[in-house]
């Protein structure tokens, strides 16, 4: 199951409300972060189901030809999309096991994750735990939420999770580093389509219910669907959930959250600068310069930038404030020029 | 007469091969720079004439219907400009007096302007002598020419010039500026077309006598102008000649020689930021940051840049290397990228 209705800025100039992250042709091949996904999926599991916004349906259909999409009238968080897959797949598959993607995440090493699921899965089908993918720190980063681990207890490379915990303030971060018991939340699960319902059933009861209607055909999913409650699986199942387990994983992942991390996906020069589209960078290092439609980039004496033009709209922005962009969004909104988000 | 057959890309990606400087609605008010000459020139001057390239001969006529328009057919120079509106005006008015003024710079001052260029008409008058402007330094600027002049021997405002420098080194400018000898060459003159002429015949008889041919009928400018000796006045007869003064003026000139001297023509926002087109520009302060055709252009944390987005082409610069655009006209030009030009 890939959760692939997000809309984002993040990501903007290239990323629009109407054109989200995982859509744009953003891997080094110009394909997208979702048929990543998609390739990712079909490593470990036999059918792919995509839960995606109304307004994504065909773009993800022209992405993923082979996948089921179900597709989400509303946006209702994570909680709401998962049930509704779950519910989906228990119609014709009760005894199933998912594997929860997110499609607008990077994995340099594509094998070593299949192989981290793939121990996820045997977890789950031994233990019937929820089985998470936690990531292996580089560094105290402060935009990640962590799994705290008991690594005392592991069995065959599964370590039990010990609880959930929101996005630390760098302090907090640099023990969680040092004290080799934190990983990275990564947002992928492996969970049987029982034990999740049931989950949801015990924390989040009208959600279950709906979803279970909707995905029988006897509720209509734009009538119900608006009426849920918008919270994420983590906060409404995961931070609950007895036996939670995760397999610690180093795999090159990077959720993409900033133009920051685009390098890591597609590489650089030999000036440190990651460049797509026609770019002239003169004494320029560090950046990442990328422009379309036959618009010309030229660059003189600048470091450590990101530069993007994406149709109507250029993003001059430091590197080291790159998250900074949803500035931007609130001052376009602000200013009355939505039509470029 | 107004020399205004420059191209140049120093205000790329602004001002391309077939759209110079001059002819870009770079004034506040959308006005363009030799829009700004003209009115300059009317202020002191009966007639106003431009020598400008056959390319810009429409786009020049458009901007300044009331003037009579000499187009060459190829670039020579000012040496030949020069001499061809001299021989031009010779043949109506042979007791005629020139103000040459370059097409493409600013003056923020211009009724201070005009009453340095009335004196420096009222010394030509007097003494048959060639008059310049001489702009009084601000700094140690090694992008210009510099006037030697001998202070001591000034009469009614009117400096006698002891020689042309070429543009001095660092070192060298800091010395002209502290011995208040020097004054910066504006490119401005005043003088007799009797006078010019009969320095061209002296120092250039080949141009003289082609340009009196050409404005007399009787040979082709087509055939004749493109054998001329491209030279700057400056070298081949201001450097020569006797007599030469000039009027030391503080009038806020500047040469628009790159990107970096735009604030000093369009202001600044109360972050130091000189803006044009739809700008958002978030912790920034001391940038350039210009865009059209609606695209938006969107800052981050950056300081002391150029940003300009014009047409098929975007530059990003540091303010402090704004001279360096030649580099990126360079790489274009070596890479097979000259339609952006």
């Amino acid at each position: 199951m890939i959760l692939g209705g997000g809309s984002g800025t993040r990501l903007w100039p290239a990323s629009r409300k109407a054109l989200p992250k995982h859509l744009l042709p953003l891997m080094p091949d110009g394909g997208t972060l979702l048929g990543a996904a998609v390739a990712r999926g079909q490593r470990v599991a036999q059918h792919v189901l995509i839960v995606t916004a109304e307004s994504q349906r065909e773009m993800t259909a022209a992405v993923a030809p082979q996948a089921t999409i179900v597709a989400e009238p509303v946006g209702r968080n994570t909680a709401a999309a998962l049930g509704l897959a779950a519910a989906t797949i228990e119609v014709t598959d009760p005894e199933g096991v998912m594997v929860v993607l997110p499609a607008d995440h990077f994995v340099a090493d594509e094998a070593g994750l299949a192989a981290v699921l793939e121990r996820g899965l045997g977890a789950v089908e031994r233990d019937d735990v929820i089985g998470t993918v936690g990531i292996t720190p580089t560094h105290p980063e402060t935009g990640y939420g962590y799994l705290e681990t008991e690594p005392e207890a592991a069995r065959h490379g599964v370590v039990p999770v010990k609880r959930f915990v929101e996005k630390p303030d760098r302090a907090t971060a640099e023990l969680y580093l040092a004290s080799g018991r934190f990983l990275w939340n990564a947002g992928m699960f492996c969970v049987s389509v029982r034990r999740l319902l049931g989950e949801l059933a015990e924390h989040l009861p009208a959600t279950a219910a709906a979803v279970r209607a909707i995905a029988a055909g006897t509720a209509s999913a734009a009538e119900v669907y608006p009426t849920l409650r918008s919270i994420s699986i983590d906060h409404a199942v995961m931070e609950h959930a007895e036996r939670v387990v995760t397999v610690p994983a180093s795999v090159g992942w990077d959720d993409l959250g900033s133009w920051a991390a685009v390098p890591a996906l597609r590489g650089t020069d030999e000036h440190g600068n990651t460049v797509a589209g026609t770019v002239v960078a003169v004494d320029s290092s560090g950046n990442v310069l990328m422009t379309d439609d036959d618009t010309v980039l030229a660059t003189v004496g600048v470091n450590d930038l990101i530069v993007v033009k994406s149709g109507n709209a250029i993003l001059v922005i430091r590197k080291d404030q790159a998250q900074e962009v949803r500035r931007v969004v609130e001052a376009l909104s602000a200013r009355g020029l939505a039509r470029y988000l």
